[in-house]
């Protein structure tokens, strides 16, 4: 763990330079709006140690699977959003010698992310080698208010010199990526065009054929005062810069106005992107910099209104929510349904930005609970445009019927992953996605999404599970065999707990959902059944599978066993290892993590997380018991069922210890690995310790629940969510829950179990103290 | 399946040439003597279809290891023997044009490979694009009686034309394998050198070092006259040759003799090997290519006379089971101790060259019987050189105490293969690896062997099982968890009834071996404690587990189980399966596959196999009943284990029908993968079928039993083999078993549960038919 940054509410702040540290920072201090993202490299040359990362959501490529030994059915492509056009790139000549970080003494440098207002800033003084110092200031954003915007200013001064400055700002598009398979080019020049202020490249995805065009103009200032300079043009392969030469004298800065307009053929045609961007950026540029930088504040402003989350007495707590909270909205803004969020974004290159089963599980409840409900639909709409796909998966592994397998990993629902026990065995992912159309319903109370697309998906999710299992005659029952749950340190195991238990679910909830659409909406029912060629006896198969799928558990320990044969394992938990051997992911063989009795992350649990209404409390108490003790928490999406659990088990120190685990896991580089990228999906998971876990927020029935506490060491925190329309402010200090209705209709809530009438534009405080003596 | 040759009982032939089916040509007609393989590439310019192929045993390149996502404990690089110099390399031009068997019509082309004498020859008539016609006759072989030296002629007759040949005659080190991972070259340049007739190329191994080194001399003759001609000297990279231009007359026929002396640092200094390989290539090219060619005739002579399999009445039987044998000595000869059997040998790339389980489970009994004891020894000091390798191999695992892990896949011990439910999980290698100790001393009783290496080995293998396996509580045994059987069609399960098994034999046969060591000869007992740092107290540590071991079974069955929960799987057969479906590792995902009840081959009937002592008929029965019937045999290795054990069950049919699937696997191609070299171990796996399963030969007690039958289709069979210094020849006919010992003294032997003495330098005739109503 390493401090990374200063403490402050709203900023993440570095002072002073250390090149060791440039991956780290640029992952750090990425800015993205949903639609593209931007690690923090910096604009001028830098010849130290980065990882150029400019993405486009949505664009990727096929790169060929690369594997030891072929196995039957592998996808022969990994998809992966890919380094895209640099359109922040500078490059800054004083008297000839170039501006680099990596060459130079550098002094005074800050890095400021200021979330509250959407930007990226940087200043800092270079003394050069032939002794001239420039002090630089840089200010960008990805514009989120319009998000085929991006923006930068980037101001030279001289301190104690007056020379010539050359300014070459360009558009680079031949770049690559680091996780190259096979060091193939992935982009194709397609066209470039320059003019009085403005540059253009276009380039196109080898195979895919996606066309990604960029329209940058260049404004130049002195001192505030905008210069007449005619840039000269300069082409190289996928790389067009506009050269400025200028005089600078001591003390004048000179400034940079760079805007961006960022299209692609996902939205427009491939021939039209030099007009189209052409168009967005003359509108851009007559707003000019400050105004787009106005609204982009204001923009932030509106999500923060909808989304912030305050820690009253711990600032770093504070800190690392808001650190959550604005790369979460950086990465997903629910415009478009065909983007998704990548564990981690488009902030590195790790996990290719493509989709796993942590949006279902772990990201859908933040952005229920803090975006318009259109972009959570939008996240299940994802998956309702790859059922064809899931289907046709499920096809090349032997599936009939229109079952579906929705894929590991993904972009466009074409499985990109290749590791049998993950491709073909994690199957509780098609669970995952099951459990989040549950899940919509249940938050939003938007059932028509049932009809209109979530039942084809639950009912070709539900085809896979009947398929998937067979009768056993030696158990009379029937079992799932050769499956990995999400304990990834079990491969392909017998009866996974939670794999069998979300697949029952997924068979029940379906099939109660047809039962009662044919009641209720006869012809919406029998438009289902007929699109899906759907016939009424499989709801009996259903059933029998329902009443007799196998379960392994251990009565007289009183838990469910995690898979067949879990007790066969050495009877130990995780104080029985040293120091030494842990992450155990880091130091022991492969084989030795299988036979352990040691888990990555809440398997068991997690079933006990989802469908927690069926077990009672000793039940949650004794799995609780029997299995965290014997948990690595060696996946970031781990620490977070686990504190949302012991909150439940009224547990609340182990809660919060859970919750500090993840609350600044990249800010403080936590598992060493920040610079590949943050963690976007585990912020998530820092965000439901909070809400699901300190406040104890469900839904049941339609209505709020809150069972609340404050961790001791903060006064009291407080935070925006919206439910059903109403906009609504919590906050949980040691004796108060208060809760603010900021729409006009009064909305009921259970806080401890007791029912409450908050009204229209009002609030109630509600003392906890007293309820916990009570309870 | 296609049948590629003419029947014939000592030669593979081939008569016609198809491009098509060349790769496949190029593996049948390999030779090699154990010392090197070469591909049947032709000498001259080839531009269609070819996997070049000169391979020297014991030379080898770590490849860079391949792979999709990284687990702890994978080896970084895959070892493999690889393309080297090629010795064989012409290039001839008749009045300019190249001689290209792809470019010109070809006339009664023959290819001969003749066993008997061990040599490739090869005849056509060529119609170039002039209308020029040739006629050639070529020759060569690897001498397996000196194992430096090869030699070729090749001769060029000009039938319808008098004009120029040029004859380039080449050593070519600028080669590449076909399966290198990341197309990195494997070669470096030392030296070249040439004389008056003689060109000498010298090059090493990136990372490993080894240099190779080949000198060749060249004589050219025209209708047997030699001609004095000098050749011009021309160098490429990695690449020396001779030009010889000559004048050819209508009827005339040129030839060349060419003759290799192939040396490398595997046996002498590399600054030696010019004067090396001249000094043999000296004393080679004094004998003269048609004295090298009797003396190869000679040697092999000898091993005919020590391991001829005959069968009467069945020429293509006759004709698979010698090219099984000949392949066989071409591979392995055991001179050299750092040599091993790949499972294609030196005939293709595949499988690397490297030494797999095969060795042991399936070649040993081959060499045992048909070769000098020292050839089966060298094969177990091989294991014994690696035994510090494989104590790291499990350190690296988290084992500790000279426990020993060999690895799956090697070349010098260091582990090479990266598939974990494989490198890590298929332990019974270890197994293997101790049963062809006690194998090797049952048959040879050369009990030295345990003291001197034996021992050693078995001690550490015995230290594995005792940390591999672990206490269940719930079972109240120890279990074996996280392991991959023989059956390769499961992964990562629980107690494989198979590895437990030979597990506890291994514990078991070593204790008893210490223990009777102990009271026999306590001086070697004590030097072979304290080598290896042995305490008393493991022994009752291995009791423990010996006595505790937990054996899946199904009483009501009857059978063991393949594994934990092997019974809760589809009660299917292979008469279930579609005929698209199979084989089903090409038509199935690997995940149908492990939750199937297929098996790939023999794993609990392979422990019967081995322990067939201590299981009566019927229990044997029951298994083979219930096993077989789910057995795809999609490995080459399956069939003669079940061959061997029907024949045990007395159906006669089914042991045929197993041994004609590998019989002429590779003659008549039938899996369709011959071109990627031959499989050479499952080769000594047909001669299993016969030796083991028609004879029935078991050694018991020290002495040879047989229980014979013969198959319908054949009018008799008879066999060479050496038992303790006897060579021995058996033959079976429909009513006699007779034996002829062809050693001075008198042998006992066990003819279907009847004692018999052969005396020395006599045979008897034992009737059949008698014994069968009798029995």
């Amino acid at each position: 763990m390493e401090r990374y940054s200063k403490a402050d509410a709203w900023n993440i702040i570095e002072e002073g330079f250390d090149p060791q540290k440039n991956k780290i920072a640029e992952s750090l201090f990425s800015i993205g709006n949903g639609r593209m993202g931007q690690r923090a490299n910096f604009e001028e040359t830098y010849s130290g140690e980065t990882l150029q990362g400019s993405y486009v959501a949505g664009i990727f490529y096929p790169d060929k699977t690369r594997v030891g030994w072929w196995k039957n059915g592998y996808p022969e492509t990994f998809d992966k959003v890919i380094n895209s056009i640099n359109w922040i790139g500078l490059e800054i000549e004083i008297d000839g010698e170039v501006l680099d970080l990596h060459q130079c003494e550098v002094l005074n440098f800050n890095r400021t992310l200021n979330m509250q207002d959407g930007y990226l800033s940087r200043s800092f003084e270079a003394k050069l080698t032939s002794g001239k110092i420039v002090k630089v200031n840089s200010i960008r954003f990805c514009s989120i208010d319009q998000d085929e915007i991006a923006g930068l200013r980037y101001q030279i001064e001289a301190v104690n010199f007056s020379g010539k400055v050359k300014i070459i700002s360009y558009l680079d598009g031949d770049v690559r990526n680091e996780d190259s398979n096979y060091e193939t080019k992935f982009w194709d020049f397609v066209r470039d065009h320059d003019d009085q202020d403005t540059i253009f490249l276009q380039t196109r995805t080898l195979k895919t054929q996606f066309d990604l065009a960029i329209q940058a103009s260049n404004k130049l200032f002195s001192n505030n005062t905008q210069l007449e300079v005619a840039g000269e043009v300069v082409r190289k392969e996928k790389f067009i810069a506009k050269h400025y030469e200028l005089s600078i004298k001591q003390g004048e800065q000179i400034s940079l106005e760079k805007i961006a307009a960022v299209v692609s053929s996902l939205n427009y045609n491939q021939e039209d992107l030099y007009a189209k961007s052409a168009q967005i950026l003359t509108a851009a540029t007559a707003l000019g910099f400050e105004k787009l930088k106005q609204n982009q504040a204001e923009a932030w402003t509106h999500k923060w209104a909808e989304g912030d989350l305050i820690i009253e007495g711990d600032l770093l707590a504070q800190q690392g929510i808001r650190f959550s909270i604005f790369q979460l909205y950086q990465t997903y803004t629910g415009k478009d349904a065909r983007l998704n969020i990548g564990p981690k974004g488009f902030t590195g290159e790790k996990y290719a930005g493509a989709t796993y089963w942590d949006t279902e599980a772990y990201c859908l409840p933040f952005y229920l609970a803090t975006s318009p409900v259109e972009v959570s639909r939008n996240l299940l709409v994802y998956r309702h445009n790859h059922l064809q796909k899931a289907i046709e998966n499920a096809q090349t592994l032997g599936f009939t019927n229109g079952a579906a397998l929705f894929p590991m990993v993904t972009m466009d629902g074409t499985e990109s992953h290749n590791e049998w026990e993950i491709t073909f065995e994690e199957i509780h992912r098609n669970g995952a996605i099951a459990f989040a159309i549950y899940n919509y319903v249940r938050y939003t109370g938007d059932e028509k999404y049932l009809t209109e697309f979530g039942l084809d998906v639950l009912l070709a999710i539900a085809r896979f599970w009947k398929q998937r299992v067979n009768w056993s005659k030696d158990k009379n029952k029937f079992v799932m065999l050769g499956v990995t749950g999400p304990n990834e340190y079990e491969n392909n195991v017998n009866n996974n707990w939670y794999t069998n238990r979300i697949a029952l679910w997924c068979l029940d909830y379906t099939k109660k959902l047809l039962e009662s659409l044919k009641v209720a909406d006869l012809s919406s029912y029998e438009i289902i059944c007929s699109k899906n060629s759907f016939e009424e006896t499989e709801l009996s198969d259903w059933q029998n599978i329902i009443d007799n799928l196998y379960f392994p558990e251990d009565k007289s320990l009183g838990i469910f066993l995690q898979q067949d044969g879990y007790l066969d394992k050495e009877d130990l938990t995780v104080s029985d290892l040293q120091k030494s051997e842990r992450p155990i992911n880091q130091n022991w063989s492969w084989d030795r993590i299988l036979r352990s009795p040691f888990i990555k992350q809440a398997d068991v649990l997690q079933g006990l997380y989802f469908f927690e209404e069926d077990y009672d409390q000793e039940t949650l108490q004794r799995n609780y018991d029997y299995y965290e003790p014997k948990t690595v928490h060696e996946s970031s999406l781990s620490p977070c069922i686990h504190s949302i659990l012991a909150a439940k088990l009224k547990r609340e120190d182990k809660a919060y210890e859970f919750y500090l685990r993840t609350a600044r896991l990249d800010l403080d580089n936590y598992n060493n690995d920040t610079e590949d990228g943050l963690h976007i999906t585990s912020m998530a998971g820092s965000w439901m310790s909070i809400i699901e876990g300190f406040a104890g927020m469900r839904v049941k029935n339609g209505k709020l629940n809150f069972t609340p506490f404050l961790p001791e060491s903060w006064n009291a925190f407080s935070f925006k969510i919206t439910f059903r329309e109403s906009l609504l402010e919590v906050r949980i200090s040691k004796n108060t829950f208060r809760i603010q209705n900021n729409s006009a209709h009064p909305l009921s809530v259970v806080i401890n179990n007791h029912q409450q009438i908050v009204n229209g534009e009002s609030e109630i405080n509600y003392p906890l103290k007293e309820m916990l003596i009570k309870s």
